[in-house]
């Protein structure tokens, strides 16, 4: 190296990562680095083998915060052999650990990048364009050719320069295309990960140069107001051509307001938003980018496109920087969307030996099944009972509702979790901790315990008959079947088609696993993740024992929370991580239920309760050890009296 | 070939260049071909070597046009030795051979094609998205991969699918972007090219396919309420921060109406026209964008961009296809815009060895010399008394204008022409001819003439100073100085002040040519090109005489008319002319005339009428001749009684 190479330089000649956006002119501090001490691989190293702090890294440290050992390796040169350490701060590519996030370490590699960049003046007599001298700037510092201009770049370019007193700062997407620019230094640049639920949207807002989640925030989808659930949205587009842009303007609009909220929470520009993703089930996808939905509400339920999409921003009509990018995430299937493909991306099936079953479940359940080798997915027609619907006293998971059961199985008396409180409905304080929203109805994992319940306590069959047992009072009848009176103020049942309509759901969602199972020719799974809402909430114990899931070890069962975001998002932070999901989505063999024989044979068997005795060895492991606490369950340990002989009548 | 090889298939086999849209279905008849009969390269060939006319054929012929011995390249198979002949019209890349523009042939071969489709089924089980199945169908039938989809074409594609049957068409712009879908077969695509003038805007409606121009019009542009010059719009936009947003808003309304216009007048839908081109000065270039063009009111006067521009329509505001797409050619320099661009492009200087002088007048004069070997462009700052502005009696040229001059040397009366009538104000008949209009003024050709005509008939100095006439009326004074009265009714005056104006304005425009011959190295031009509105109006012997072009052989010299819209219309077509544009004007040497020493001398040397007698051979020869009708003048022959002697006094 000659006398006078920084660190910096020397770094890169080498094919080191070192992160910059100012090209090493010491105003980004992106290229810290820290100078170890001793000896390595035989040579001495020091930091008086680095150039002594200089008017740079000490204006830098006026501004901003430079901590000893840290160097700008812009400034230090190199004096004589040094080991120079790089945080992971200061790498292009990064990994940030992160304890929030479901996966232990998100990849920070975004598609958009800022560099800064001092312009050659204008000169009288040799004309050259601001544009060429931008794209010379790039090339000649940042090796970047050929680029294109979005079109208000070209209109914003030269006031731009002339603010910045002839400097600017762009961001460049996919080392392809100049997409915004700032007059000086800037620095800021933030994304923005959208879960689209049918009922809820959620989003993130990340810095891209961090991968650091600033704000998150959630909201109602405001297209419930044309129909709850998915299909009476398509029927609404049906009935009413051209709903879909009604449709369409309404999810934008929530979408806009999001990044209205989550920038301000955070204290940041909506106009240093760069970069956003998006998922969503299909129908969900198609309208949010304007799709008209109709042709996934029938038969051979046709996609508009199995590929992810990039578009800009301002196509989505999103109050974001002009030259922001939205990255929507592949479909997989008709029935099978992105919010899977996100799932997939966050919880990795395809990343190992293991055999991964991955499950969504909402009105439809999504199922994921496979390993490194192979992967299939399926969607089960499992309809809206687990989501509370077409339950008696159903309702969606909000505070208020039932999300857990205990029944006594002598005399079926019941107590109860409820939404909003950690208490259970026997306990000291109980009515007080749910005063705001009273008791409200059940929702889907509080109907599953209520029947799991009510079946291992015997007072329902394993074909799902309600039994009658005369002189209790909790069990009624109408003369034709029986009920379970759950509670008597307010007065919520558990009637015979609710058990019915939990029946037909559970059995909808085991046959298309077991489907898929089939396909794949294997009889047991080595890991089930219990994706969504409806993930978070149910006990794994309780989904097997009603024959929800197949028999796995319970401590490789687990919920995957919101792992739809968590694959935005990851998405949002880095290209490596869209590649991979584009990747992964073409691999996935796609299964079709409704066109399966196999899948009528399955869902008929998969009615009873459990599905069959001896599939549950882990289960039945379990319920016959002695009731020990289980800290990793929210509520109190639970007492069996005589769980085992119970479960196996 | 094998037997049932169609001629199609057998041209393209030999890398003959067939066009279609269809994909041989025999729809849309862009491959009809014709046989040779006789011996070729010792081959006897007859139609009796082709199949029958069949059922395809048949068919076709019932719709459409096809008469003998025309032949549907894909329905006719190859049966035996057969020599074909491919019409201009069937070839992908093509000529088309036009009067009415200035180039004799046209190059059709536009940025855009339209392929006709027929797309798999899609099938329940084996999910493959819509833009999928069309994407492999343009790589399938014709060889496109990769493609982008617009947005919006995703929005449409499903319906069009629908609507067709299975069956679109698609635009696919630069072999890289489907850019428009409709159901089923679509043939039609037009473009319009455009000629934003500071004072008007042309705009010219062709078909893609054939190149013919189906429509022309012209409007004036309504930025003329902010100012009616450049540099007073500049003013407004300076005064009114954000002022180009009205300007621009007003421009590209102006545009969007045109494209009504010329779509109604050829009878074609608006969402039909898929390609714009554009070419303007530098400030229009900038404000159809919607660039603030402040930078180009003061030095170092920087262009945005000196390369070409291509963008989607929509992004000009433009109610055209969704998919449409503008190309507007590269400005050259500051003062240099792309409508000179657009005349070296119809002009080619750059085509050939002899030098050529490409001049177009308007509030500043841009002038391109130079050859195959090297090509100079410079702006020079004549002002606005050609166009008529800053002259007493001066108007625009538009009826009611004087734009022609004559002067009896004795007596001093003139007789003149107005725009809007064909006859002399000495011949029978003129009053009627004028009656709707009256006179209203001189334009930019008739103060020429008449300052030339004052010259000859010597009541002017070559220094420019009217000369007293003691006895005749026609010489008037206001003490200080003399002026001709040219007209009584309405009073017109060629004042000192006006004689100085256009001295000013030619020595402005000589000075720039000679600047550029200097650096040349030339003496003398070859060829003479003057463009534009003054360019068409300017009689060349006149503008010799002044001084304002120098000396060329008369034969040579020539108006290129409407020369930027013909470059526009030529960029419109062919990708080959975009490419060729882009090429030259990268390769044109600017010359900054307001920093070169030279062109101050230059500029006092051409003060004087003539420039230097001896610089004017050609001129010389002509006028010394006897007084011969001129077929290629409007006006009558004129009698020169004492021209040589008064020429070089």
């Amino acid at each position: 190296m000659p006398p006078g190479t920084t660190v910096l330089e020397a770094a890169r000649a080498l094919g080191v990562d070192i992160d910059s956006i100012c090209g090493g002119r010491g105003i980004c501090g992106r290229c810290q680095v820290e100078v170890s001490s001793g000896t390595f691989a035989g040579l001495d190293t020091d930091e008086s083998h680095l150039s002594p702090i200089g008017s740079t890294e000490e204006s830098y440290a006026d501004r901003k915060d430079l901590a000893a050992p840290r160097r700008l390796s812009c400034a230090a040169t190199v004096l004589g052999d040094v080991a120079i350490e790089v945080p992971a701060m200061s790498r292009v590519h990064k990994q940030v650990v992160r304890k929030e996030a479901r996966v232990e370490a998100l990849q920070v590699d975004p598609a958009v990048r800022l560099h800064y960049l001092e312009l050659s003046d204008p000169a009288l007599g040799s004309p050259i364009g601001d544009r060429e001298r931008l794209l010379a700037a790039l090339q000649a510092e940042w090796g970047l050719w050929p680029l294109s201009l979005d079109p208000h770049v070209l209109r914003e370019l030269h006031s731009a320069i002339t603010d910045g007193e002839g400097t600017v700062t762009v961001a460049v997407h996919d080392e392809a295309q100049v997409t915004a620019v700032w007059p000086g230094f800037h620095e800021d640049a933030y994304g923005v990960a959208f879960d689209v639920g049918s009922t809820t949207v959620a989003g993130h807002l990340a810095d891209l140069s961090t991968g650091e989640i600033l704000a998150s925030a959630g909201t109602m989808n405001p297209q419930i107001r044309f129909g709850e659930d998915l299909m009476s949205r398509v029927s609404y587009v049906m009935m009413n051509p051209g709903g879909e842009s009604e449709l369409t303007t309404a999810i934008r609009g929530a979408l806009d307001d999001l990044i209205g909220e989550l920038c301000a929470d955070a204290g940041v520009e909506t106009s240093d938003v760069l970069e956003i993703t998006v998922v969503g089930n299909p129908i969900m996808h198609h309208l949010v980018l304007g799709i008209d939905p109709t042709p996934l509400g029938t038969a051979p339920f046709t996609l508009a496109t199995t590929e992810s999409i990039r578009l800009p921003a301002v196509e989505l009509d999103l109050a974001v920087n002009a030259g922001a990018r939205v990255f929507v995430l592949p479909c997989i299937a008709g029935h099978v969307g992105a919010d899977t493909a996100a799932c997939i991306l966050a919880e990795g099936p395809h990343g190992g030996e293991r055999v991964q079953l991955l499950v969504d479940v909402g009105t439809n359940a999504e199922i994921v099944l496979g390993n490194s080798h192979r992967l299939l997915a399926a969607s089960s027609p499992t309809g809206p009972a687990f989501e509370g619907a077409q339950i008696s006293s159903g309702q969606r998971a909000a505070p208020g509702a039932i999300e857990r059961a205990r029944i006594d199985p002598v005399t079926l008396e019941a107590r109860v979790k409820v939404i909003g409180s950690d208490l259970w409905s026997d306990q000291a304080g109980f009515a007080e901790s749910i005063s705001a929203t009273g008791i409200t109805g059940i929702c889907g994992s509080g109907i599953i315990e209520a029947v799991v319940e009510l079946y291992l306590a015997g007072a329902l069959s394993a074909a799902g008959v309600i039994q009658s047992r005369p002189g209790n009072e909790r069990i009624i009848t109408d003369g034709r079947t029986f009920a379970y009176l759950l509670m008597d103020e307010p007065r919520l049942l558990v009637t015979q088609n609710d058990v019915r309509a939990i029946q037909l759901a559970k059995a909808a969602l085991r046959a298309g696993v077991q489907l898929l199972m089939d396909r794949l020719a294997v009889t047991q799974v080595d890991d089930i993740r219990l994706a969504g809402a409806f993930g978070s909430q149910i006990d794994v114990q309780y989904a097997m024992t009603l024959g929800l899931i197949p028999d796995c070890d319970l401590g490789s069962v687990r919920s995957a929370g919101n792992a739809a975001g968590v694959g935005a998002l990851m998405a949002l932070l880095s290209v490596e991580e869209r590649a991979e999901v584009e990747r992964v989505v073409r691999t996935v063999e796609k299964v079709e239920t409704a066109i399966e024989e196999r899948f009528q044979e399955h869902f008929v068997e998969a009615m009873a309760i459990p599905h069959t005795s001896d599939e549950y060895p882990n289960l039945r492991r379990v319920v016959t050890l002695p009731a020990t606490p289980d800290p990793n369950r929210s509520g109190p340990p639970r007492r069996r009296r005589s769980g085992a002989s119970r479960k196996n009548p």
